[in-house]
């Protein structure tokens, strides 16, 4: 059997990944699929319970451990959860994923990239998501879509220099890996952002 | 003002810790010290949290997954607890380190050496206990003292294969590092081993 494809969605939080996490569903049922849609940090009953103590405003911890826990949930999600989908061919859909951890724990805190990249190859090996969505907008427009809606978390109530350095590290990633990583301007009206994101599924579905 | 030393207990449950902890803490007030006790996984708000999820018999994990969340627990460890008190002179003592992740993840669950040493020095650097006491005892007396006073958490109920192949790594990791883990004999009479203690013991705190 065809193994399936793996696509992610990255970003700050107001820059529209589950608006446009359910356009993408719509448009692989539209194709005939039925993807499996998932998150991180989470997906499983014990990345939910990591999930938790991360997002948790009453816990403080040093940026190391926050990577350590966010590459042992990931460990986790591929285990029970993606990689077993996609070898039975299902697309899965994950909202985040490695990308983040470079963007928020490495350009956020300030991790190095290197010693991050070495996790990274501890836990997936070579494993890559087959696209990534970046969806890119400015700090000040998501942070004001994200105050509208809900309560901070222990991530969403860092300062703007924090997201501003999330951001900056998403594009440095998105520019590192130019094949796997688009770029979606975030910040067009939204009819212009789901066409974007049309465009770049028909692309994947019609290779696959 | 002169770092403080840091020993770490070994050994499986039954191995007698508990009551060779106390002897130290004894030992180390009667040189006129305040040791700082504490133990793995936990020893910070955090590290509890991870121990509550890492024992908890209800979760299922990889064991690469424990394994990161055993050494993201660590380096919180590290960073609120052990660094800080040994900077500041003072001794620490800690039932279980990090041989416990090469004798039960690597022994015990199979995970490859070289891959927790990976992780091992992501966390650590170069930094090691002075001092590892390493309490051996046969699997089947270590599981007939556990049995008598506590239910089985999610380790304590594996199988005597488990326990064998945990005893053996420990035993391997000695003879590895032999200048900083010393091997005591758990299954002599109890004042042999207060004894075979007390001398390791009075050794560190005459090179001190």
């Amino acid at each position: 059997m065809k193994p399936g494809k793996f696509i992610t969605l990255e970003g700050i939080d107001g820059a529209g990944k589950s608006t446009q996490l359910a356009w993408i569903v719509e448009l692989l049922q539209r194709g005939g699929m039925q993807p499996v849609v998932t998150r991180e940090p989470g997906g499983t009953p014990l990345g939910e319970r990591v999930r938790a103590l991360l997002l948790d405003k009453s816990m403080t911890m040093h940026a190391e451990t926050e990577a350590l826990l966010m590459f042992a949930a990931r460990r986790e999600h591929l285990d029970k959860v993606i990689l077993p989908a996609l070898q039975q061919g299902q697309w899965v859909i994950s909202d985040r994923f490695t990308d983040a951890s470079f963007a928020y724990q490495g350009g956020g805190r300030g991790l190095d990239q290197a010693k991050l990249g070495i996790l990274e190859h501890w836990v997936q090996g070579g494993l890559q998501p087959d696209l990534t969505l970046y969806f890119d907008v400015p700090v000040e427009i998501g942070q004001q879509r994200v105050r509208q809606v809900k309560d901070a978390d222990r991530f969403e109530q860092e300062q703007a220099g924090f997201f501003q350095r999330v951001r900056n590290a998403y594009l440095d990633r998105a520019r590192q890996f130019p094949n796997r990583i688009q770029i979606i301007d975030s910040s067009q009206p939204l009819t212009e952002v789901k066409a974007a994101v049309e465009q770049t599924v028909q692309r994947l579905l019609h290779d696959a």
